[in-house]
């Protein structure tokens, strides 16, 4: 708790409110602009992508994108909006074929594509979307748009595929995970704050430092996303916990927990996550909390998060530095609020 | 037969052996940077993507991009081998997908990549390839290949989908399916052309009418490829014959022999394509020969490669223009043959 003990330590929704609407008027532009895209695609499978672009989100990486370049509190950068639309599409596209990888019947309370249209339909809907996200990034008057966004979906898909090639691995390294997370859901990060700092017109090296918070803001997420899996956090309220140690994904929580089971307990821990025993959620929520293994992991998203606002340490005074720590001070107070709901067996 | 008479009316080895020997170094180029391509991807992935990039096919596309902006006859032009492997690239990462949706095991005599990894890292992979396909487009002075590239993908994947949705359906009209394999195939050969010549700095004028050579051919070579799916070629021996009746896609042979069947037989053909009663290749392929369907099946595909001819028609005497026509004859050639194939049952 070292470093929580310097910063705000209650959720904040004085803070999500205040965010919320400096952002409102940027993300009402562009759910209308992404909705504007519905009709570039065939008549036939307009419903699809409608359904796709839901406005549901919670549009992390376009409040990056807007906070990086932030072009005033009133003043919606159309450009911005544009490049949000890039970065958001490719992530539904991701989102698509995740659905379909995990076999999910339900995102946001609603059935998947894959659930409602079969795989076939649902691989194809998601590289429709990638294709027209990649058109929208090639009608910037430069290539780099469309260059950096290019490069991010490969990497996406890379640290997705190094996943999968762990899957059921019980001795996956701290190094391979986190190159995993930082390939599947940091790279996303970086590239948004990178490119938003870059269409507003902003000093190189600023442009390079928001990038680099993003990266790190992005792997401190998902580690907390990670996280949330075993320990109910407000918004997965209602779901089941532990589905990654169930279909033998390991996370920050299970790497760590491994160095502190006696043999026998990871002998099981092994099985489970090799899918030849059952998973006893349970017995591991409460192995991770008696051993101190959730404290050692929101330890190592602040560290993360402390990192991200260390690279922006040379530009603070800027509004677009202080909304970004905002948005980083959100992500902090969920971590330190998942304290409350720390589980008990 | 009105237009296989004006033409040559034997298939023509020669004529292949040409065309080939004129190709071998430009494609000999493009192995080569496809090859480097995959030090391009992350060390663990390597071994997959070379496995999609493998050098047992046609490479049509290809062929179409150096001849419509031919260099020369011994001079490999750099621009349009980087262009080839970007349209290569879209198209093995839409057969990668092909395959999960067709649950094939094998393609070109090897396991699918569905098959070995599974449909998860399929998925990821087909992904991986579009984006460093879209990468490798950025990568021109002008955004106009990969902007193209990206509408061209986003037609191929929507032409996919309306294919899914009619899989089944007795019903669909000849109009329905010539946009299918328009999107799907069309599009493809269309923007390689297009590009192919826009990147040789071809006039405006030329450049507009080889893509509309490509769309046409495009068409003629799906309602081919579909016509083998029912009546052996040398290419298809070996193949089982129908599969696309069993499994409810209707092509053109079948829509057209819809009309020709009494009350009874339509029912039978509702029955097969909606999978309702297992489907009697025998019984079909011989309504195919007997009513005439498959003469009127390859007069539709000359006529697509008179209109690819047609449209290149101002530009007779060129190079470019004498290698895409003797390449659309050796597809001519290859419909034309298919008649000693006739199926008899």
């Amino acid at each position: 708790m070292s470093h929580a003990s310097n910063m705000p330590c209650q959720s904040n929704p004085e803070l999500l409110t205040e965010l919320f609407n400096l952002l409102q008027p940027h993300l009402a532009e562009l759910d209308d602009f992404l909705k504007k895209q519905i009709g570039s695609f065939e008549e036939e499978i307009r419903d699809h992508v409608a359904y796709c672009i839901d406005t549901s989100g919670k549009r992390i990486r376009p409040s990056l994108i807007f906070f990086s370049g932030w072009a005033g509190d009133k003043i919606v950068s159309e450009r911005l909006v544009k490049l949000a639309a890039v970065i958001e599409t490719v992530h539904l596209a991701t989102l698509v074929h995740d659905d379909i990888m995990d076999e999910a019947d339900i995102r946001r309370n609603r059935p998947t594509v894959a659930k409602i249209h079969g795989n076939s339909t649902a691989v194809l809907l998601g590289d429709a979307l990638f294709s027209h996200a990649v058109y929208l990034a090639t009608q910037f008057p430069t290539s780099e748009v469309s260059e950096r966004v290019a490069i991010a979906m490969r990497n996406v898909c890379t640290g997705e595929i190094l996943q999968t090639m762990q899957r059921g691995d019980p001795d996956i390294s701290l190094a391979t995970y986190r190159r995993i997370i930082d390939l599947k859901t940091a790279e996303l990060f970086q590239v948004a704050c990178f490119l938003g700092a870059r269409l507003a017109d902003r000093p190189e090296d600023y442009v390079q430092a928001v990038g680099k918070f993003g990266r790190h803001l992005g792997i401190a997420y998902q580690i907390y996303d990670d996280l949330t899996d075993l320990i109910g956090s407000e918004e997965k309220i209602g779901k089941t916990l532990g589905t990654d140690i169930a279909t033998g994904k390991p996370t920050l929580p299970i790497i760590l927990l491994r160095e502190k089971l006696d043999d026998e307990e990871e002998a099981r821990l092994r099985q489970t996550l090799s899918g030849e025993c059952d998973a006893d959620i349970d017995f591991w929520l409460s192995k991770l909390s008696e051993t101190g293994v959730v404290s050692n992991v929101r330890e190592a998203i602040f560290q993360e998060i402390e990192k991200a606002r260390g690279s922006l340490a040379p530009f603070s005074g800027s509004r677009d530095v202080e909304l970004l720590h905002t948005l980083s001070e959100l992500l902090w107070n969920q971590v330190d609020a998942l304290q409350s709901h720390r589980v008990t067996v």
